[in-house]
C-alpha cells in the first residue's frame, strides 16, 4: 500500500461522506433499511421449486413424501416473504406522518391471500408451459421448456410479482422483475395484466409495460414493445393507463411495437415484424408491413419486389 | 410467525400437493430425474478452461506441467458429463416401452467423441477471436477479445453444445445454451451449423434458430434474426428446415431479420441495418433498406433528403 | 469411469497440449498473468457501495460512524484495485522492449486520481437518479430506481469504469462494462463521454460505441445504437471519431440507430422510434419515421392512414 | 514458478505414482469408494436436529407446522444415509467372493430400524440433559446445558452411532464417534453399552471402549479410561469383552483408570480421582487412593498429612 | 427412495412431533429464540482480530489507516452482538412473570462496558504472550506464540467471555468458552478470575472451575485441574465458592489437581506433576509427588531408587 | 444501534487504536505479513490427499489416469507452499539487518527437497497405518484405521511439519501441528524425531516435545507426555535437548509421564500407566507404578490387595 493512498484516505472519507450528507437522492444514512436484493431473489427461487416441483430445487420428490416438503418450503417462504414485506412496508412510510399502520397485521394478511394463490398461479403456469411447448418445433419436450425457455422463467417471475403488486407490496414486486429481466432480457412491469397460455418466444428486449393488459393465448417475439406513447409527463402519469391492451389469441411477431393506452389489439389479430402500431386494430386483422423497398447494388434478385407485397408471414 | 399462517397452512399444502397431481405439465413427480443445471454450468466452465487455457480459470500455467493440468481437468469434466449425459438419456427414455438402451455404453461413446473434437474446437474458435479482433476497432488486443466480449462467449458455448446436439444428447445442449443467452442476450439454438471466423458484435437481442446454416467469415451484428417465416405449423415442423442459410462472408448489420429455410445469402452478400428478408439475395449483393422517409418538426437539414439514398452504410 | 475413456485420455491430453503450442491466439500459457474478472466484479459491488451507501452491501449506516465504514470500504478498494491495476500495467507491456516502467508508482497515482472522482461521480449519478425518477412514470420513488433500474446499474459502472479509461487502465474497464451489459443487455463503451441527468429506460439492446459523446439532460430507450457507419476499416480505425455526437437535452426513442462520427444530434432534438439517422439533425429539430405503410388483411380501421402522419409520438 | 520444479515434477509424479501402485495399505485407487466424511457430519448435524428441535438448526419452530419440519428433515435424512450406507457395505464387501448381498434392501432396513429409534433415542437424552443440569452447579439452565456442554455432545452422536453399530453398519459408526471426539476430546467407541441419566462432566481425555458396559445414573469425569488391561492381543481379540462393566448410579472421578472385561464397579459405588482399578468393586464401595506422600520443600503445613488420609473427597 | 421408507414416514413424523410435546427437557418450540452459536463464533473472531491486529483477520495493515479498521470492525462487532445479547436476555426471562425489562437499555449499557474493556484486555494479553514467550523455549518468537499457541487462543476467549460473565449476560460467555474448549482441549469457565502474565502450555485437559481465582505470573501445564471437592450438591451450590486460589507466581505441574473452594496456593509455591492437592499449600512452598513406587521387571537400574527421591522436577 | 454506542465509538477507536501504538508484543501494523493459516491448512489436506490417494480429497481415481491428478495436485501444492514459504521467510527476516538474502532461491530449494520426500513419507505412514490396525482390536480394516483413527491424523500431519521443520522453514511446521492438536488432542512438536511402525492410540492429551527421539515399533496411549524436566530456563534452553529418547519396541501407557533430556527408554522396555520416569530404563525391562494404596469405604474386596502387585498390566 502506497504512502500516496494514506496521506489522501482522510481527505477522502471526509469528501465522500460530506457528499452523503449533501446530497438527498442517493443516501439512505439513518433511514428506515431496505428489502435484500439476496433474499428476494432466494424466495423467488423456492417458490420457483413450489410451482415447478422436481425441475428447480430438490430432485427425487416423491408422492407419498411431497407434503412434508411442500410444508416446509412454505414455513421457509414463509418467513422469508414475512421479513422483507416488513421491512419494505416500513421502509415505504419513512416521512408519512401516519407511519406504517399495523404492519404485523398487514403483512399476514398479505402473505395468506399471496400464498393462497399458488394453486391458481400453477394452473395458470401449465398452460403457459403447454402454449410453449406446442408453438415452438425446436422444443423436444414439456421438460425442456420448463427447464431452459426464458420466456416460462420471465413469466413465471411476473406471475409471482403480479400477485405481491395487487396486494400493494412496495419494491419487491419490481425487484423480482427486475431479477427475470437481467436473466432474459424481458422486462415486464408486475402491473401488467396477463391471461392464460401466455408464450414468449427468445424475449431478448422485450418490454411490457405497467399498465398493459394482455388476454388468453396471446403469443409474443423477440423484441416486441408494448409501451407508452410518451412518457414525457413523468410522474404526473402514475396510475393512467398508458400502455396497449391485446385480446385472445393475438400474435406479435419479433420486433414490432404497439403504443398508448387506448390502443386495443381485437381478438385474433395478427401484428407484423417490427410494425409500430399507436392505433388499434379490429379483431382478427392481419398488419403487416410493407417493407420498406430494398435498394440492391449488384445482381438484384427478378423475383424481389413482385411478391414481397403478398408476403403475409412476420 | 402469525397464528393465521399456522391455521391456514395445512390446507395449503393439501391444495398444492393436489394441482401436483392434477397438473401433468408442472410437475415431475416420482419420475426419473433431470440433469442439474448447475453442473451443466460447471461443465461449461471447465471446458472453456480447457478451450482458453490462463484465460478462464487457473492462471499462471506453464509449458512445462499443462499436460498434468490438462489430464486432470478431463477427468473432472469427464466424471460429470458421464453423470448428466447418463441422466439425460434415462429421462428422454421415459415412457418408452423400449427402455434407454444400453446408457453406460452410448454415453461412453458420446464422451469420447465429444471430447475429442476439443482441439478442432480450439482452432475454429482461434479463427472466431481473429475475425473479433480484426473487425472491431474498439479491441485493444485479443486478450481482450478473449476475456470480454459477449459474442465470443456466445459462440464458444454454442461450438460446445454444438458437437453434443450432433451426438443427440437431449436437454443438456438447450441448457448450454439458454446459459449463454441469459449472460449475453445472444440466442444460438444449439442445432445451428456456424462455419470459422464468426463474430458476433455487441450481440444483445441476436436470435439465431436451429435449422440455420451459417458459412465461413460470417460477421453478424446486434440485434439480427435468422429466425422462420412462421412457427404457426408449431411440433408439425420439428426437424423441416426453416431458418435461412448464410454463405461464406456475409455481413449481417444490426436489427435486420432473414427469415425462411428457403432463403439463401448469397457469398460476401451485405445486409443493411434493419432490413427485413424473406428471399434469397444473390452472392456479392449488397441490400440496403430504403430509409422511411423522415418526417421533421422543425429545422429539416436542407442535404438530407437528397444524400440519404445513396448511403449505402448500415 | 469406462476403460473406453482411460486408453484416450493420454492421446486426448496429448493433442490438446500440442494445440496449446501452436495457436497464438488462444493460449495464455507462460506469459504474464491476466486481471481477476471475480475480483474486478468485487471492486465493482464495493464501489457501488460507495456511491449508493444503504443502497447495495451493508444495511443500517449511520451518520455518527459512516466515516469508518467508508474509510474501511476504501482501503479494501485499494488493495484490490492496486493489485488488479498492477497486474493489467504488466499484461499490457508484454512484448514491449521496454517493458511496463514503473507500475508500482503508475498505479498508485492512477487509484490516487481515480478515487478522488468519487465525490464527484456521486454528484452526477445523483442527476442520473433524478431523471428516472422524473422520468418514469412507473418509478415509485428513488429508492426503487437506485435499487431496481437497470439502467442506472449500466451508467453507474460506466461512470466507473470511464475514469479508469481516462487513466489509460487497460482491461478492466472493458471488463467492467461487460459486466454490467451482461447484467442489463445494455452495453456502454467506457471510452464514450456522457453528461449529466442521463436516463436509459428498459435498456435492453441499448449500444453507446467508444467514440460517442453525450451532453446532459439526454433521455434513451430499450434497443437504441449509438454506433459507427461501418467497422470494416477494423484496426485501422483505433482512436478515429466513429460514433455520434447528442447535445444536451436529446431523447432517443426505441430501436433507433444514430450512426457515424460526423453525426452530430443537436441540443433539444428528439429522435423517434426505429429511425435510423447517419446525418446530423438541427438543434429543436423532431425527427420521427413516416412508418412504413401498413397493410390490413381482414378489417382495415378506417381512420388509421390519415391520422398516421400526424402523430409525432415515438 | 520456478523452472526448478518443472524440471523435477516429471520425476516427482512417476516416483508417487509408482508408490501408490506398490504400497497396499494406503492406497485405495481402483477400489470401491468409501463413504464420505463431510456427508457423514451433515448426516450427524441433521439428526441432533431431529433430537433437540430449536436448539440445533432451525430456530423458531412452531407446534403447528412441525411436523412438516420433521418430515422434510426425515426426507433428507433418508436419502444421505441411504447413500452413506450402501457406500459403507459396498466397501465393506470388497474382495469378500460372495459379494455384498442385497445391499439396497439391507440399507432399507437398517434405516427403517435406525429411524424408529428416534423417539427412543430423545427420551434416554432427556435424562442425559437432566443429570447434567442437575449434577453440575455451574449449570444456568437445562438449555445451556444442551447447547454448550461437549459432555451431551458427545454422548448424543455416541447414542446415534451406537443404533448404526448394533446394526452392523460398517465404517460410519465410528467416523461419527471420531467426529465427536474431535469436537469434544471424549471418545466413546460407538459399541459401547450405556445406560440412561448418563452425565460426562469437562470430558476431555475420556476414553470408553468398545465392550464397555455402563449402567444408569453414570457420572463420569474428565480424563478417565474405561479400557482394556492390554491390547497387545490386537486382533486376536477382536469381539472379545475387553473392558468394565460399570453398574447403576457408579461415579467415577478424574483421571481414574478401570480396566479390564471382567471389572464389574458394582451399583452405587464411586472411584476417586486417579484410582487406578484392575479388579472388580462390591457395591456400594467407595474407593479413593491413598494420595502418594507429598514432599515439601519450603514450609510444610502441619495439619496436611493428618488429616489427608481422611480426605474422602475425590 | 425406497416404499418402505414411504410407508413408515407418517408413524416415524407422528411419534418423533409426539415426543416433542411430551418431553420438557429437550425441545424448544414455541419459545424465545436462542443465541446463535455461528454468529457468537464470528464475534469471536472479529474481536480477536481487534485484540491482535495483523494476526487474525486482514493483514496489511498500516498505522495510517487503522482507526478506519477498527472503527468498522467496532460497528460490525456492536451490531452481532447487540442482536445475540438481546436474544439472550429474552430468552433467559422465558416463563419470568416480570419480562426482562429494558432489553435494549441494558443491552446498550453492557456492550458499552464490554468494548471500553478491550484496550485493557490487550494489555493483560500483551503479558499473556510475554509470558508464553518468555516461559517455552520452544517458542520461536512471539508472532508464532499469538499466532499458533492453544494456551494464548483459550486465555484470549476467556478474557472476552468473563467481560461478559461479569455484566451478566446469560448463556453467551458459556458458548465462547466452550469453542475455546473444542478448539483447545482447554476448559476455562467464564466466570474464574484470572491475573495477567497467565500461560497455560500444552493445554489439552485443563479444567479451570467457575469460582477459581488466579493472581499472576502464574503458569499452568496440560492436565491441571483446579476444580471442586464435590459437585454432589448440585444445584445448590450455585454460586458457592468450590474451587481454588491461586496466588501470584503459582507454577502447577502436569496433571495435577487442585480442589475445593478454600484451597490456597500460596504465593511463588510449586505444585509438581500428579499431585492432588486438596489443603492450602504455604507461601513458597515446592509440593512434589513421592513418586509411587516402580516396580521393575527384568534390570532394575542400580541408581533409580536413590536419587528419585531428590528430584524436585515436576 | 445506539445513540450510545455512537457517542463512544470515537473515543473507543482511540483509545484501541492508542494501545496499538504502545504495546510491542501484540500488534504487527506496518510489518511484513504472516503466512495465512487457512492456507496452511488447505496445504496439509492436499498433502494428505497425496499421501492417501482415495481417502481424502477425490475419490474413484483410477491407476490409468492417476499421473495427471498427482501432477495437478503437485502444481497446487506448490503454489501455495511457494507463496506460504516466501512469506515466513520475509516475516523471518524482519529486524534482521543482512535482510532474508534471496528468498526466491532458499524457497525453491525448500520445495524440491520437501515434495522429493512424499514418497519415503507414504512408505513410513503405510508402516504407521499397519501399526495401528494390528495395534487396536477396535479397527475393523486399515480403511478405517486411515479415514478416523486421530493418531494417524496426527502422525501423519507430524511427519510433514517434521520435513518442513528439518528445511528450516519458520512458523509453518508448527501452524500445522498446531492445526492437528486442535483436531485431535495430540500435540507433536514437528522437531520431535520418530521412526516407523508409530502408533498412538486415543491420543487425547499426548505431549511428544521439541527434542524427543523416538525409535521404531513403539505405541503410545492418550495422556502420555514425553517432556522436559522443567522449562523454567526459559528461551535460554533452545536447542538444548530436553525430551527424552524412547528406543525400539517402546510401549507406553496411559497417563505416563517420561521427562528428560537425558532419559532413555531403552529397547523394548514397557512403561506402565501413570508412571512418572525421570531417569533412564534399560531394554526390556517393565516399570509399572506400584499402584498407591486404595482406600475402601464400604466392602473391601478379598482378593484386592494381593494380587495387585502381580498385576503386570499397564
Amino acid at each position: 500500500m502506497s504512502t500516496n493512498f494514506h496521506k489522501h484516505i482522510g481527505g477522502l472519507v471526509a469528501t465522500i461522506a460530506g457528499s452523503y450528507r449533501e446530497e438527498p437522492y442517493t443516501i439512505a444514512l439513518d433511514t428506515q433499511a431496505l428489502p435484500n436484493r439476496d433474499t428476494v431473489v432466494e424466495i423467488i427461487h423456492q417458490l420457483r421449486e413450489l410451482l415447478f416441483p422436481g425441475y428447480i430445487g430438490k430432485q427425487n420428490l416423491a408422492n407419498a413424501t411431497i407434503e412434508y416438503h411442500i410444508g416446509d418450503l412454505l414455513i421457509g417462504i414463509q418467513e422469508k416473504l414475512y421479513e422483507q414485506i416488513t421491512c419494505a412496508l416500513k421502509h415505504q412510510a419513512c416521512g408519512n406522518p401516519d407511519g406504517p399502520g399495523d404492519v404485523e397485521e398487514r403483512t399476514d394478511a398479505i402473505i395468506h391471500q399471496f400464498l393462497s394463490r399458488i394453486p391458481a398461479l400453477r394452473s395458470v403456469l401449465a398452460t403457459d408451459v403447454k402454449a410453449a411447448f406446442t408453438g415452438d418445433p425446436s422444443a423436444e419436450n414439456t421438460s425442456e421448456v420448463i427447464f431452459s425457455f426464458p420466456g416460462v422463467f420471465a413469466v413465471s417471475v411476473y406471475r409471482l410479482a403480479h400477485e405481491l403488486f395487487k396486494l400493494s407490496v412496495p419494491l419487491i414486486p419490481r425487484i423480482m422483475t427486475e431479477y427475470a429481466h437481467s436473466i432474459t432480457g424481458i422486462d415486464i412491469h408486475a402491473g401488467a395484466q396477463i391471461g392464460n397460455h401466455f408464450f414468449i418466444d427468445h424475449g431478448t428486449g422485450v418490454v411490457i409495460g405497467e399498465t398493459t393488459v394482455i388476454g388468453n393465448h396471446v403469443k409474443i417475439y423477440q423484441g416486441v414493445t408494448l409501451g407508452a406513447l410518451s412518457t414525457r409527463g413523468g410522474q404526473t402519469l402514475r396510475g393512467v393507463k398508458r400502455h396497449p391492451t391485446l385480446e385472445d389469441e393475438v400474435t406479435v411477431y419479433s420486433g414490432a411495437s404497439i403504443l398508448g393506452g387506448d390502443t386495443v389489439i381485437g381478438k385474433e389479430a395478427v401484428i407484423g415484424s417490427n410494425a409500430f402500431i399507436t392505433k388499434s386494430v379490429p379483431e382478427g386483422t392481419k398488419v403487416s408491413v410493407r417493407s420498406p423497398e430494398l435498394v440492391f447494388k449488384g445482381r438484384t434478385p427478378q423475383e424481389f419486389k413482385q411478391e414481397f407485397i403478398e408476403d403475409w408471414v412476420i
